[in-house]
């Protein structure tokens, strides 16, 4: 296995469900432009309030994947 | 829309459930005092085990607000 | 009540399903072998991507637990 | 000068100004209804853009006051 | 036991004699107005020094309350 | 509103004025060539210093904007 | 000297007295089973209230300690 | 001296030899594709152990680089 | 260029105008006594609150320098 | 593949010629009584200055490694 | 009043005796050299431990004195 | 031994070699003008790439030396 490299980038994935779900929205939406996704990290967990309840959560997450050779 | 100012305070909502159901606890407990809350962010999320078993959820939130004018 | 003494340790619980699913799983697996677990701290919350869908769920935590008088 | 006791809150204070216009903003709301007080301390500083300008900027604080003796 | 919310409120407890004094003077004056106190949890230990001495000791705290229900 | 995906891309603006002139620089290029950018969060103000005098003040900032669907 | 290895384990120390009489409290349980403790740092500084009093200090410490060979 | 912008890249370079290896090998992967690289700042250094011996350094890093006028 | 060394000392500006302000007139305390200060960190930003207004600004300042040869 | 869970502790290895000799040693130690070692993470590195020169470095880390079904 | 500038020194005071002996031990050293000492800041509170008992504390803090006009 | 006061002073090191290489130059150069020093902890490694290579590495420090009676 050579040295490779691997590239982060971070999103906000949403739902009106849970946190969960939330996450699989946003590796969902990666994986329509990004290869050879590989792992997450959440970094933060937030959500907005409507009308007195839960209208949806933000999930923060690193998201890392393989880069090819150039 | 003038400039605004928020309030932010922190609580822990609990449940013997989930997460989310401990956040939504949480914020139930919140608008039933508080006018215009509009965000919260979970700080951490803990719990107790009881008898070898997860016993509740304890998830600590700041939580934001309008402040009407005074 | 004497002055207790509590010893942390820190596990990685797993799941292919949820969050509280790999916390249930970690806490299960370390009352196996270790006894008065009194409460855990969620401390990373991370998982892998397997074909552009999330295999499974990665939750660090820190276990507390009561040490006996030696 | 006997112990005091100083009570923290924690705000978010708002400007299409400036940094310091919110910081202003944030501090001349809540001396309208709480004595005393004596510091703030910049916990973050966000804003929001739109339509590919900075529209207007928010900047948490801490701000703390001494509590008069209950 | 339902499920219970506590709220946190973040103060500053001042002892010219020591950091445990410190801790008891901020929790002695928020039990004059909250009920329920449960816990704190130090956040930072400062001080002030006048004529080349410790003059006193600055405590910040986050303490801990249950909520009554609303 | 369906279960939006947000993107968070990380610069640093620079300034020869004053910390919102390098938050305005840096917002200003990001929407040159990134649509839908909607707010941005600070995370470092560093400058430089050359013949005793501020140079320029450099703002890092986390800039995050929505994601279109693919 | 050899290249030693040393190990670290968490613990939270408690007493009704002061901080420092949980760390003695603490340290004295870590070396009724572990041998070589060589130094602590303190972690967290925490406490319960009961009836408006400071009930016991908890303190968290990370303790090392030398490994023999084995 | 214009107002600069400068964007910054997370990734994650690896070797078996080093940690100065992986460094060299994630930047020289990221200047295969991106112009005016500036500076790098480590974030983590981890690694992965293969039958008792470490088997490669993973060594986490932003990259600065300038971004041209649009 | 050889392997030169930079020194980091700590340092408050403090200004009743601005956070820029406060920034200048602190680097311009420290040029006056140190040579070839080459950079700036913002730390924090705090400030004090007299008759409900902002009195003055204070910013916490790492700023780096290069060693001469000794 | 079951839902393993995973155990960390957590080391500080040594060695008077670098730091991933210091991480090499650390880990050969653990692995002499500790089975499935599958990664590392450093938290710190440190060293002793003996006469003006450096005597060893000190290399803080997490020591992953998978539990066995107890 | 005048915007002065204020410089932060990062000492560790010892004390074999508590907390508040250490950070009076490292005050009492530093206003020896130093004048218009003005506040501290706890850093870190380690200790050594020597035959099974704490041998004596290790208080790191940063210490605040007012610049003199140059 | 007496209670023992130590400053801390942080540095830059640098090398265009190796992380190991900076080290010991910056506390080569800290060891010209300062006595009794002691350990030191990295705080950041970074550097500057240069026509797509690594030029040279900047490992910040804080250096600990023991301070001789007054």
């Amino acid at each position: 296995m050579a040295n490779r490299t691997y590239s982060i980038t971070e999103i906000v994935g949403t739902s009106d469900e849970s946190v969960e779900s939330a996450i699989r929205n946003g590796i969902g939406r990666v994986v329509q432009t990004v290869r050879h996704v590989d792992w997450f990290e959440v970094t933060e967990i937030r959500g907005n309030v409507h009308e007195g309840e839960v209208a949806y959560y933000q999930v923060g997450m690193k998201v890392g994947f393989r880069l090819e050779d150039a």
